[in-house]
């Protein structure tokens, strides 16, 4: 099945402790879309500028990703520069150029219009929705979001939640955004504005899923939250993107299944895991660009041995 | 098999956001044996005062604790007063009165030198070392530490670690000790001081556990860290012991195992975050002074369900 996703191709200049890089390719797009490219088809609908070269356009086709979609601009590409320090568990954003992405105006290519499954990246509520208003008939929709949207423009996020069959955030964005500090209220508040499933990442403590009784067709009474590990981390070189690969190794599970199952759920928050901690061996998406087929597997059943009582290979 | 521990019974005051309460009964030694109790025989050491009355002492005979080595002393018993709130992730200490504690000269009562099994809570480390010199042919020792010993007496606690198979103590606490804000390359430092198996806590995100090639006879490499749930809470009364309570769990199911074997102690990791989120109901010790068996068992299950991909009971 075919996952169309909207959202930022961007240059990053990134600091940290291991080292430092300038322009490199980013975006919540770009590193969703290569996490997913593993699992199902992508497309993607994005904008760049004139900067964006035949080989950045490669690192997305080698993948097998459709680029119809992202349309070629005057100007330079959006520009986020941004630096980690300590236990680099937050980014501290040094700049900010949207360029191209500030009249950024996303159109659907015609041949993008059957995708079964849309994910919403972080970009403008207000573009989210108009996106979604035009793939009526989409089979599931999944959506992020940030402090930003959170803050000064929750009525275009409000009408985003409430057509969202999954919202992934973090932390701090789910207590802000139901003005709750207990993350099991948060999360109840969250799933009354509209999300039939809350998924909340935790970054190196990995993730929870919170469940209504509308998460899955058949089930009256809302499921048991659950918990996903994160894989502990000796060397974490450059976290940039760490959430929107796990989104992607998420949802591209989903969508490579026939149906949308609480077993299937729980398995593709173990695949987000997985593609999560590829994401920040390297900096930028050097290492998503290069996962074969083994290692996925094989970390997959890493991730069972350390949360799994009775899948410890002892 | 019995264990013996060594630590605080004491009196708190605490306030939280669902009430307050003032002189219930708390310490570590006290959360630890009542935990510990559903599994094994606990024999306690430590020191009240004379407002520590038979319905004091009962809370612990009930559950079939043995406090011969409860020493009474004169003046006032150990007295702690702090607050939680916001996310209730942190205590604030808002007094702390050693008074017959300051004193403390743990004595251990023949009839304990028996014991197997040896829990140092969380005390000056001179005591634990001195109780830990007492019991030579105990067959292993666990033991918890805090930020003010890490601080200011690490050549005393450097003797300590020395001694112990597990140690348990929480993020902070491990990032302190090493020096060292990732918790993977932390866990390698603190493994190298000393402690055959390191048990880091990490709240409401649950807890991990490091290994080295000393954690399990017969194993020449190291398993990889073991990541187990908390319990996703709505409502958290009081936190007060909780992480006393996960150690009672933790240590009291691996008292009750013949052997020391990995599978045993992922489970027991997982009756730790049973006992700790019972902990957390309830002000004080009142809910650990009443679990049952049923309630214990129904618990662990849930932990299987929020965190097994395939003991999902769907």
């Amino acid at each position: 099945m075919s996952i169309l996703v909207v959202g930022s191709v961007a240059f990053d200049s990134i600091e940290t402790p291991h080292g430092a890089v300038k322009n490199c390719l980013g975006g919540a797009a770009t590193h969703f879309s290569l996490a997913a490219s593993y699992f199902t088809q992508v497309r993607v609908i994005g904008v760049v500028g004139k900067d964006f070269t035949a080989e950045h356009e490669a690192i997305f086709t080698r993948r097998g990703i459709d680029t119809k979609g992202i349309e070629r601009s005057e100007g330079l590409s959006f520009h986020w520069t941004g630096s980690y320090s300590g236990n680099m568990d937050e980014a501290k954003t040094l700049g900010t150029d949207l360029n191209v992405f500030e009249t950024f105006e996303p159109k659907i290519p015609d041949a993008y219009k059957d995708s079964e499954y849309l994910f919403l990246a972080n970009i403008d509520p207000v573009l989210q929705a108009r996106v979604r208003s035009q793939m009526p008939k989409v089979r599931m929709v999944c959506g992020d979001t940030m402090n930003y949207w959170i803050a000064d423009h929750s009525a275009n996020l409000a009408k985003v939640l409430r057509e969202l069959d999954v919202l992934l955030i973090n932390d701090g964005e789910a207590r802000m955004l139901a003005g709750e500090r207990n993350l099991v209220v948060a999360a109840e508040k969250v799933l009354a504005m509209g999300p039939k499933t809350l998924i909340v990442k935790h970054g190196e403590y990995g993730a929870t899923a919170f469940f209504s009784d509308r998460s899955f067709t058949g089930r009256e009474k809302a499921l048991r939250p659950f918990r996903a590990p994160a894989l502990p981390l000796a060397e974490v070189v450059d976290p940039t993107g760490a959430g929107d690969s796990f989104a992607g190794g998420f949802y591209g599970y989903l969508a490579s299944q026939p149906e949308l199952t609480p077993a299937v759920l729980r398995t593709a928050m173990f695949y987000g895991g997985v593609m999560g901690s590829f994401a920040v061996e390297r900096f930028g998406t050097e290492r998503l660009q290069n996962v074969s087929r083994e290692e996925i597997d094989e970390r997959f059943k890493l991730f069972l041995e350390i949360s799994h009582l009775e899948h410890a290979g002892v």
